[in-house]
């Protein structure tokens, strides 16, 4: 089930044997000038595998959302099913776009300037949908986390997925590319320290994760480079590396994101270079 | 002894018990706007530890160069010792700003529009010193080697060795950056496939490794933002390196080079962050 809560989408799915029980979350932030209920068929992918998802709709506000958990929101929110619990001990932090630029800030602590004092939320990963840090690397947005330096993100051994789109640095008719080079997926990868892994979808676009019903694809077309296969097949992939990532380190059962490291499990798109960076050898 | 041949920079330091013996050579390639001229105490202390140094003043012609070369250049040029051959086997190419890149680019097979074919001279390593692409990611000088993909260099398993400075990417006075962020080190490194090694001259500047009496300093200070520490320990650490790089790959012995990385052994100025890649676990 889906709820629109204070202008946020909260995923549910809970089946009968599971109530009672306490879940893991997923914080997702959207994109820049999007819609979050845009991505809900990404996002149920994800929550089939039970985990609650929060999706706020006010990205300028990640840490004021943060606060909201760590306070308990989800537990007085009316809506979440009696008897389930959200465990704030495995809370993931993600975003799509400039939302997952904002998913790092968050897990940095690098607060927006009208935020409350850094809380006491910990996140146990944090997980970059194609992120975007401006339109250049000298026009980036606040907070600029960014320094071009490699592994320089100070997020101790926090595990990081990078996962990046092929056709994100392609420009589309006048439209400049939407992940332009130096600010895009690459750059956050560079930046990640060990635990850290790294996917490009390298056929599929900025914009090829949303819902076939969400933004008005005709617009979408016009301004973003998309891949001329299935979308379908790109959400479940997706879908498919963030379970698995979060199964990893949020769950604690790597076999399935080994799998995809070492491609015994193959994703229905190309998913390459995938590239793992482990903490104890590298 | 250094000699002026056809524009280049020959460097060979040769004691008595070495004479009748076969070196390896370091092809160096100069940054833009400057002279071969100001790197000969960085490439002295390179070539004192036995390497033929070939280092031309035109690096547009790279292309012409590694033909020469191969061509038996060197040892039909009058001015090498009698007696001292090249080890054509054993050649790494490097170079220091847009000579960085260029070494890069040759190593690649991305050749100038008017360059021979691609010649039969194989390099065994290839060394970028604070390497540049162009201004910005969408204005990079032509051949584009960067691809904005991880370890996207096509270079199978040749060693990679990339040292960046940390004031490169900062402006002086109404100059530009002359390393300007993602299209610097940090790019060059996150392109780059194991086995390879990243080393950040943190404290210093674009052109902190030019000779004391080489380039007009007075100029110098207006465009580049340069470091506050002595630069002869810049030129020692950098010479350093390099040499702990060429011994482990075209020596075979990586005694030091992995003193470096472990820090066991300590350059005279920070270097930070030191990162290896090994092409076995990584």
């Amino acid at each position: 089930m889906s709820h629109s809560i204070y202008n946020q989408l909260l995923m549910i799915s809970i089946q009968d044997q599971n109530v009672g029980s306490i879940f893991p979350v997923l914080l997702f932030f959207h994109g820049f000038l999007v819609e979050n209920a845009w991505y809900t068929q990404l996002l149920e992918h994800v929550s089939s595998h039970v985990y609650i998802i929060v999706a706020p709709q006010e990205v300028n506000q990640a840490a004021f959302i943060s606060e909201w958990l760590i306070k308990g929101g989800l537990s007085s929110e009316p809506k979440m099913p009696k008897n389930v619990q959200a465990d704030l001990t495995k809370v993931a932090v993600s975003g799509h776009s400039r939302g997952g630029k904002t998913a790092f800030a968050l897990a940095l602590g690098c607060q927006e300037a009208e935020a409350p004092p850094a809380s006491s939320l910990k996140f146990s990963a944090v997980l970059g949908i194609d992120p975007v840090a401006g339109s250049s690397p000298s026009n980036r947005t606040d907070p600029k986390i960014l320094k071009y330096i490699p592994r320089s993100f100070d997020l101790s051994t926090m595990p990081i997925a990078v996962i990046g789109t092929g056709l994100g640095n392609q420009k589309k008719g006048i439209t400049p590319p939407l992940a332009p080079n130096g600010v895009n997926h690459a750059e956050f990868w560079n930046e990640s320290k060990p635990p850290c892994y790294y996917f490009l979808a390298k056929e599929y676009g900025h914009c090829d994760m949303f819902n076939e019903d969400g933004p008005p694809w005709f617009v979408i077309h016009k301004i973003c480079q998309t891949g001329s296969g299935p979308r379908d097949l790109m959400r479940r992939s997706l879908g498919g590396i963030v379970v698995a990532f979060l199964e990893a380190y949020l769950g604690g059962n790597k076999q399935n994101l080994q799998g995809i490291v070492d491609e015994s499990l193959e994703a229905p798109i190309a998913i390459h270079p995938i590239i793992s960076l482990d903490d104890a050898t590298c």
